[in-house]
């Protein structure tokens, strides 16, 4: 466990307080299969089951009795065929008793608890899971279809309350997954600047990094000279003279807390003319964001904050025309941006976003857009003091959806299409790094900035 | 796809074949989230539908209607959406043509084409599936419960004897597949030869190699001082000098055809002479399998040769006793072999086993043992010219297992258990390589091979 005990029994004290009554059942995460179900992918922990239990081991289940407080570890013990494959491990009673928990159960007596609760008539609270086998197991336990299982809100916004603020140990171990991050993209920027390797080549080092020193990539490492698209994964192509090579990517600590960070840099180590003057617009929207995020402001305003600046840039460049404000409040900017500043980050990369993303990121007082590029924001809503956000602006010159706008004329009265022409195979370009929210303020998580700025790029690469 | 658009064509019409009637559905993969649904681990396609259609990308079903020979590829189309977020692919009319199907359909339509067969009194052929989305939808389809579908036994035999047989082009990207796999297990040897890292750090630089070149790793590498838990994922521990390091490892081609190789080689570089009374009997019992796997032997029967030499050499050492024979049959050498000689391999590792061991490994002829050990051969029936099994021998000693056959009395005939426990933190050995079955014998896959001579891993890693 990452933590002390105390860390977990206070968690579980908080979530009981927070909602109240009812019988709350925090799913862990089962082995996934790959190719067959002996072949599973490298297990992943349920990030809320992390959280309030602290432990790693698949096939385990924590039932929370918020009326009358008690707990129970639910989960099957090993045999002599497990130890023989997969070696020793502790009792599912050791588990509980590490995390503050007294009571454990078999997963056969999960359905006798849940039947119980039903029959008085109590709240059964789960949270929705991604994983289908959960569905199938809830589906099973509740009576209801595995794709329309009805999740609690009332245990959805207690986890997100809770989730959302970090606290400083959860940074430190956040800066920790900043640091495999720092090495998994100054080896990228180097081998890009070298050039002769495939896309392929250069994620398979860097996933290979993640993998040394922590649990894995934070998700799949985006590797391309095409970043305009904006999950661009890794082509066997080799990279090409001239380029930018876009690299999306981040480490999971073996503790399962997440970095993510992005930069865009030259194969063979110089940014061209043209690259440098759409480098720097997205460099400065960056550090923008740096200036203006603090507890109390809407990330929804600091992305249109970011969007104006853009905007006014683009404009001074040809590309865009007309009245800043009006420009962005019309969405034209997002011909080139199309997705958020951000999102939260924590034990997943989008943080909770399997709780649904519009209960992370927004509430009463911020609502979602549903206007284009807007509508992709992840986070909008009053940052805190603990949040941990990304900074992720980028400007993609997309062909496919130039060429539908220009047909539509969609905002036409914002947009020089015959400039944009010129710029149609260029590519794409995002600088990312995660904001923490601090009390006055914010600053980048990562002891060692990872170079960003153009200038400090190309020297660090020669 | 990897081959001509003719191979497909001919396998499905021999699956058409020997299926003979009724409606055959084959489901592709779709993305499996990882710890939220827009987090999926990296794409698996399912083997068998790739076998018979080719295609990688997620959210395909291939039909075949094994009465009218009608084949349709079922997918939706992408949007603007999915082209701004992971870029423009082929249409699934596009697919389809390139597979040499005729029709396709989007995937709405398959719950008419199900229902009409039924409807039809026809029978509704599908696989098992591994994974748990594609349970669900097939429940949905055929109205059972998603956790105790009714495969039709008819396609898994059709399949299985199709797949079993490896053909010229096959063998050659799984030729690409050891190539990889070379790499990963000569610079882990050389890591282990050098010390100062941890499992993990080794295991990561091995994922990143099969990355690089790659798909991926063909399974959870298995990186471990203690060779005794037959399945030991990697620590954050330091490998310790004196120790043996297992590296059970494979990668996978972008075409999903696999390696699986066992190397066991010294930290520090040299083998203590304690370690080479054991490995020497692994390296003999592992040549042995070279010389007797040929068309028609029984794989059971190269596994049973191999556990009399084993035997044979563990009285010789005093850790075993009595007639060989005799101890054979009594399985009293499974207490240090508790595994099976070796399994089937292709696209999976364990080829087809999701389609049942016992379909894949054992038929009519040849069927599989209860007794502890033999169990878990997987790979029993008898060799024909183009199968791909392991030959993966190892000698094992595992503390909780010694104590309780200690405990029991048993196979106290044939076990020195005092001298045993003078081996009891001894670890564990394995070597293992991939044997294509020729006209008249066999051959290792690899173009390279991997040293595991101990004089030659010696030489190799210093």
């Amino acid at each position: 466990m990452l933590f002390q005990k105390s860390t977990y029994i206070e968690r579980r004290q908080q979530l009981r307080a927070l909602v109240g009554k009812g019988l709350i059942l925090l799913f862990g995460n089962n082995d996934a299969p790959s190719n067959y179900p002996a072949n599973p992918y490298k297990f992943r922990q349920d990030s809320s089951f992390l959280y309030f239990f602290g432990q790693h081991r698949d096939g385990l289940v924590g039932v929370i009795d918020a009326d009358s407080g008690r707990e129970i570890l639910v989960g099957n013990e090993i045999d002599i065929d497990d130890i023989v494959w997969y070696g020793a491990v502790n009792s599912v009673k050791a588990m509980a008793e590490e995390t503050g928990v007294a009571e454990t159960l078999p997963m056969a007596a999960l359905a006798d608890l849940v039947s119980q609760a039903k029959a008085q008539g109590r709240e059964v609270h789960f949270l929705p899971v991604a994983r289908h086998d959960l569905k199938i197991q809830i589906a099973d336990l509740v009576g209801q279809h595995p794709l329309s299982l009805q999740a609690s809100q009332q245990l959805i916004d207690a986890v997100v309350t809770l989730r959302s603020v970090k606290t400083a140990e959860e940074i430190a171990e956040l800066e920790r997954a900043s640091a495999i991050g720092y090495k998994m993209h100054t080896t990228a920027m180097r081998l890009a600047a070298q050039g002769g390797v495939t896309e392929q080549y250069i994620a398979g080092v860097i996933d290979g990094i993640a993998n040394s020193y922590g649990r894995g990539t934070s998700f799949q490492s985006i590797v391309t000279t095409h970043g305009e698209v904006l999950h661009g994964y890794p082509s066997a192509r080799l990279i090409e003279q001239g380029k930018l090579l876009l690299c999306d990517a981040g480490a999971e600590t073996n503790e399962c807390y997440c970095s993510d960070h992005t930069r865009t840099t030259p194969v063979g180590g110089r940014y061209t003319p043209q690259q440098r003057d759409i480098y720097d617009i997205v460099v400065d929207c960056h550090d923008l964001a740096l200036q203006v995020a603090r507890p109390g402001v809407r990330y929804l305003d600091v992305h249109l904050d970011v969007c104006r600046l853009m905007t006014e840039r683009l404009i001074a460049l040809g590309l865009m025309k007309g009245n800043v404000e009006d420009a962005v409040q019309a969405g034209a900017h997002a011909l080139f941006l199309p997705h958020g500043l951000g999102h939260m980050m924590g034990m997943d990369v989008h943080d909770m976003e399997g709780l649904g993303q519009v209960h992370v990121g927004y509430d009463a007082k911020t609502r979602p857009s549903s206007q284009f590029g807007l509508g992709a924001l992840r986070m909008g809503r009053e940052l805190q003091e603990g949040f941990v956000v990304t900074d992720e602006p980028g400007i993609y010159f997309i062909p496919a959806l130039i060429d539908q706008w220009r047909a539509n004329g969609t905002n036409a009265d914002f947009l020089n299409f015959d400039k944009i022409e010129q710029f149609k195979h260029f590519g794409g370009i995002r600088i990312e790094d995660d904001l923490l929210i601090t009390a006055d303020g914010c600053r980048f998580l990562g002891e060692e900035r990872i170079p960003y700025h153009a200038e400090e790029v190309e020297a660090f690469v020669q």
